[in-house]
C-alpha cells in the first residue's frame, strides 16, 4: 500500500530523478539513502511492458563501493565466501557478503576493474562503512570510497537493439556478467550485460551527472522505435524469477545456506574469508530453514509490506518475506523462509495475510 | 514535495506503526531502514501543537547499536573524539562518530548502561556494520548487535505531566540527558530525559512489541487531559532550534569542526580515538567552511529536498542543506554549509531555490 514519502536531501536524488519524475514515476522506495523508482503505471502494466519491450531504469541507488589499492583484492575476498581469486578484469560476480558470524551483510555484484580495483554494486546496506571499518581495523592498505556513480539500466527483450543504436554493434558482443569500457560522446563509460531482471539487458555506470543525462536522453531517443518506456525493478518479475532482495528476502540474521546461496560458498578452496569458521560450522550442522517459493491461494493480495506468518499443522513454520500477484501464473506468489519439515515442494501450509488466512503450497524457485 | 512510497519489509515497521497509521500519519521518511513519521496534519499545525502541548512520537527508527563486553568502552571511545572516559552509568552523551579520515559517520546519543555496555542511539547510517567491522578488524572482545528496541518519545511542554501520570512523580526528577530504569506494569523500561526537539520531554526504550503498544496506549490515555496528539520530529522546530540531521545537514564528507561540533572534539585529553591524527591536522589547518543559518527572503518556499546553491558576489560560496518556512520568524530559514568569506553573521548571499534566486542573510544558529 503506497504511503506518502517526504523527501529531503537525505533521500538523495540520482542523476536521472528529474527524468523519471517527468515520465510520471508513481512510487519510490528509499535504497542506499537514495530515491529508487518502483512503479510508473502499475506493477502489472510495468511488468507486461518489461517482458515485451524495453525499459530505461534509474538504478542510481545501486551505489558503488570502490576498493582500490594494494590490499583491495585481499579485502574483497575477506568479505565473501565466493572465490574471487580467478575473477577476470571485466568480470561481474554476484557475491554474498558474510560477516564473521556467518550472517549476510549484503549481496552485491562485484566488478573487477583492475588487479587492485573493485566496485561492489550493492544492495541496501552501508557496505561503505563495513568495508571502511574492516580496512581500518585490519590495517589494510587501500582506499574505500563511494564514488558518485549512478547506474542506468536498459532492460527487456529489445535492450540489445536500443543499446546498439547508441553504442554500436560492439555492445551485442558483451557476454553475460561481463563489462567493457565503451565511449559515449568521447566519455569512457563502463557497460555491463547485467541488471536486476531476467529479461536481459545492460547496466551503464555514468560517473558524471551531465553525461548521465545525455546518455538517458540518447537511449530514450534511440528506444522510440522499440517502444521504450520508463521502468524499474519490478516486483512481479523479480519474484517470478526469484531475484532475492536484501532487507526483504535476505536478512542480516540469515546465513547464505538458508538463502540458497550454497553455490557461492567456496569452503573447499584455499581462500581467506572472514566467515570461514562460521560457515564451516553451519555447513557441518546443516540448516533448519531455507528460502522457498509459495503459491498462495485465493484472490490477489496486496504486496507483502511486513512478514506474514506461515503455519503448518497448527504451528508456526516460517514467514513470507515478499509476495505479489502474478498475472502470468494467475496466483499469488511469495518468497518465504520455511522450516525443514515443510520445505519440500508440494508441502501444504497456511499463510496469515492481512486479509486473513490463506492456503499455500511450497514451490521451487524460480517460479518461471 | 511528498511523493508516493511503496512499502515492503525492507522499510521496516516499528512497534507503533499501526497506531500512527490509525492516527492519520500523512508522510513518512525512511530512517535506518524503517518507517519514520514526519507529518500528521501539516508541518505548521504539528509545529504549533508541539510547542504548546505534548506529542507522542514513534521514533522506532532511532535504532540502538549495542556494544557489550570487555572492549565495549574501548570501541565506543575509538569511534568518537568526545571523551567518554568519565561517562556515568545512566548518562546520555551526544557524540559525533568520526572515521580515521576525520569524516562524520553518524552523530548518535550514547547511553552508558553499564561499565561494559553502551547503546548508540543512532542517526541514519548503518553504525552496526561500522562497529562490527572495527571490532572484527581490531580483534576486540565484545558483541555488537542491534536489539529490537523501538524508542517512543513524549515531547512538548506538558511532557512531564503526561509521563508522571504513567510512571509517577519520580520521572520528574530525571535530569536532562540522564536515564533511569523504571517499571511499567512490571516490565523494566529505560526512560531518558531527551528527544529530538527543544521543547523538553522523554524517550522511552521499549524492547518488546506488546509492552511498547501497552505503553503507547497508556501514554495516549494519560495525555488526553493535556491535549496530547500524534507527532514526530518536526522540520520547522528542528531547524529553528538547529538540531542537525545526519544525511541532510551533516554529510559523510564533513569533518566535525565544519559541523560546529568543536566542543565534542577533546583533542587535549589523553583518550584514544581513531580520528585523532586527522582532527589534529584539521584543527591546525583550520576550516574553510562551516554550518551556518540563513534567513532567505521572499514568500514561503517548499522544504529543501536537494542542495540549493548559495552564491556570494557572483561565485558559489556554499549550499543550503535544509530549509523551511518558519511561521514564528515569518521568514524562510535554512541550515547551510558556507565558505569562510561569507560565514560572518549578516553576510549577504543569494540562494538558488527551485522557484528562483532569493536574497539571504547569514545568521547564527540556533534561530530561536
Amino acid at each position: 500500500m503506497p504511503v506518502s514519502l517526504a523527501t529531503s536531501r537525505r533521500t538523495r536524488r540520482s542523476f536521472y530523478t528529474a527524468r523519471v519524475e517527468a515520465l510520471g514515476v508513481s512510487a519510490y522506495t528509499v535504497y542506499n539513502h537514495m530515491l529508487l523508482p518502483v512503479c510508473f503505471r502499475s506493477l502489472e502494466e510495468d511488468y507486461r511492458h518489461l517482458v515485451s519491450h524495453v525499459q530505461l531504469w534509474d538504478v542510481g541507488g545501486e551505489r558503488q563501493v570502490e576498493l582500490r589499492g594494494t590490499d583491495a583484492a585481499r579485502l574483497a575476498q575477506l568479505m565473501t565466501p565466493r572465490d574471487l581469486s580467478s575473477a577476470a578484469i571485466g568480470q561481474c560476480l554476484y557475491a554474498p557478503l558474510v560477516d564473521a558470524g556467518g550472517f549476510m551483510v549484503n549481496d552485491p555484484v562485484v566488478l573487477r576493474l583492475a588487479a587492485d580495483r573493485f566496485w561492489l554494486s550493492i544492495a541496501d546496506s552501508d557496505v561503505l562503512l563495513w568495508a571502511k571499518g574492516l580496512a581500518y581495523g585490519l590495517g589494510l592498505d587501500l582506499a574505500v570510497s563511494e564514488p558518485d556513480i549512478c547506474p542506468l539500466a536498459v532492460q527487456g527483450p529489445k535492450a540489445d537493439d536500443v543499446m546498439a543504436a547508441v553504442f554500436g554493434d560492439a555492445v551485442r558482443a558483451i557476454r553475460f556478467f561481463r563489462f567493457e569500457t565503451l565511449r559515449f560522446r568521447g566519455h569512457p563509460l563502463i557497460v555491463a550485460r547485467s541488471g536486476w531482471s531476467k529479461q536481459g539487458g545492460f547496466e551503464t555506470y555514468a560517473d558524471d551527472p551531465a553525461v548521465g543525462l545525455e546518455l538517458w536522453d540518447a537511449l530514450w531517443e534511440a528506444g522510440q522505435p522499440f517502444g521504450i518506456g520508463p521502468g524499474c525493478p519490478n516486483l512481479i518479475e523479480r519474484i517470478e524469477g526469484a531475484l532475492l532482495s536484501y532487507g526483504n528476502d535476505i536478512l542480516h540474521g540469515d546465513n547464505p545456506f538458508e538463502c540458497g546461496l550454497d553455490r557461492f560458498c567456496h569452503l573447499d578452496r584455499p581462500i581467506a574469508f572472514m566467515a570461514r569458521a562460521a560457515l564451516e560450522t553451519a555447513a557441518a550442522q546443516g540448516i533448519t530453514r531455507r528460502i522457498r517459493g509459495l503459491r498462495i491461494g485465493g484472490p490477489a493480495t496486496p504486496p507483502a509490506a511486513e512478514p506474514w506468518p506461515v503455519h503448518g499443522q497448527g504451528r508456526r513454520v516460517g514467514e513470507v518475506r515478499s509476495a505479489v500477484w502474478s498475472p502470468r501464473l494467475a496466483t499469488n506468489i511469495a518468497i518465504a523462509m520455511i522450516g525443514r519439515d515443510f520445505w519440500p515442494a508440494g508441502s501444504r501450509v497456511e499463510v496469515e495475510t492481512p486479509g486473513g488466512a490463506r492456503p499455500a503450497i511450497v514451490a521451487d524457485l524460480p517460479f518461471v
